[in-house]
């Protein structure tokens, strides 16, 4: 569960694949019930079957719960977010969707306090179709093991 | 519930403030189940103890749930979310803390397609303390009324 | 979210529709779950199956839960509950059934009290095919303007 | 689980009392989910401090949801629930409290199907005080033995 | 709801069979939230195509927890839980299933203290096709009447 | 996620210890409204103060339930669980307690299908003052490398 992975040992282009999860309609009542967000778009199938879409779709916020909830696999004990960039939710899910979530490390930078470096983790969340869904990226604040 | 609200209806550095809500130990349980993401950080009191912040904390996409939640006042149906950018976490939700949302219309801007313009409102989560505790910038397209 | 609509203000006759909920199999699990009640209606497919309704129904309390909600739309805060009376379940909901609710001001009288008087609302929730299934009245005990 | 107590077997002022439950947070936060209904009453233990309650109150419609759940211990199957009369809520309950429900039968009458009766039951809901929190009257069709 | 019923009124071979419940995909997901298990087995639908049982199942210990809950129909006071034997899942539960326990007494046999007597009740789920899908033994300590 | 640990690479004696987790009253809450078991000795507090123990406690199949969930940090391929043995419940486990397992390879046996061995696992959870507060025995199918 608890890790230790610094700065340096970050390497630049390498991704990985977490687990796969399917959004069920219960995500999207629960969802609804912890955020409040109860619009139409979500909660009223027979209005959304007078939209574009058709079907009711999965709550921005509850994707990205989901896509960077998978991500969490460990805990990197020098490691601690910084924030996200560019979040984009470019494909509406569906109820009954399966989505995935692959992680790039794509960038390193020096950070004002030298003991630390920024890592930029592009974060791609896809469908079952391998079509993206949401993207962003998941800025670290990470300890230089060679201060 | 639905409105229709412009391009040229939205008013530079207007803002608005939405109810508030207190962040429970539930809402922190149920996003746990949610998220799939249980570290200790959220869920282990014991090892909460042995941290700087000494107790559990919210879940990042909790705050940002229970914060964009707060906002979803209405349907605009001439607009859509682009995306949000500069996303930061700057302080730490403990159970029982209250937020409540700003949202300022920062920026208007032109977009490729002609008949949508670029709207950034900056999105600002403050605790009972009126501290800052999460912050965005949310980038909606909205139709112009004059095309 | 505050607003302040005086006794006077309410005008005899008029009504609002609220936006629609598609009541879903998550709805009835939660509800059974916070109810304590896991009566066969609701919770035993096989059972239904052998009853003239054929399929689960949503529990009473659920519809009565969902269709207040749904009204909730703001807080006056110079009108409080007094009551309900005359609460029918006239249809069975069924899961994938999509509710919607009717307020009409249907009564205004005096109070004992004269700084107040007493309006009363019919609740009507109807489903996706027109058909009534639940109806109450809502007594509301709301403060004059010119006491 | 499943009983038949028929029409004629209804005592009049005779009673029972349920288990009690304590209504949590928890309790508060999925009724919020539930139906939607987000008010600060509920949902913001600061708002809550400037009021006259001076905490949050569960919402009327979970009272009633844990009520009459609380009286749901078995199906008579010669029954059916016809409506509810009079339903007040008449002190607010506060997390922590613990409800018990006393269902008196009050009434017996004929109904216009000769092979039914009308029975009311008066349902009470009080707190760990003994004081009333909720009444009801609750009206059931149930099928005669001598028809 | 509470009964007494002592060592020496267990009569060994009868039985008494639950309700049922029909096992939903909501169940799965609350389960996974709360136990933390978001295996793919449970969760991954486009995954349990792959797998030789072709759909998602419900997790082992969300079997124990409504089979267990079904039998919990009153409280004996003089009885305590001792523990559990030989739990075992004999077939997968699938979304939509409904189950349904029967308890027979099995055993009855003394213990190091003459005050209680053993109980061994076998635990028996079935599904809708009266289908074994899960067993056990529950082991109760028991009040002797005459001691 | 996942892995592939054959019978022949299981070592007899070690063990690993899971990370912790604070069991709630949301926790509670929520498994009365999964397994239906609503029992005062879980749901009324009331009723707890006059008992020995005092304070509301957790249900069996809950801490089963979040004992067996933080063991499943991986899916081994090659490993089915084949049952439980001598579960027992040594001691309360009260709203915020914090609770921690720990699996010891115990046992390592053939099974009358030569490809396949028996691994017992012993599992015990431990509460934050090193008290043990439930253990079983943990039987898996495991397949041999070398068959």
């Amino acid at each position: 569960m608890f890790i230790k992975q610094y700065f340096e040992e970050f390497e630049l282009n390498s991704s990985r694949t977490t687990k796969g999860r399917t959004v069920t309609e219960t995500d999207i009542v629960l969802h609804a019930g912890q955020s409040g967000d109860f619009f139409p778009h979500h909660m009223d199938e027979e209005w959304c079957k007078t939209q574009p879409f058709k079907q009711r779709i999965a709550h921005g916020t509850l994707i990205f719960t989901i896509g960077i909830g998978l991500t969490a696999e460990w805990v990197n004990e020098v490691a601690m977010t910084y924030g996200y960039e560019r979040l984009r939710f470019t494909r509406p899910v569906f109820i009954g969707d399966t989505v995935k979530v692959t992680v790039t490390i794509k960038e390193k930078s020096d950070y004002r306090k030298p003991e630390y470096g920024l890592i930029t983790e592009k974060v791609e969340v896809f469908n079952q179709h391998q079509e993206l869904v949401m993207l962003c990226d998941h800025l670290l604040l990470v300890s230089r093991k060679e201060k």
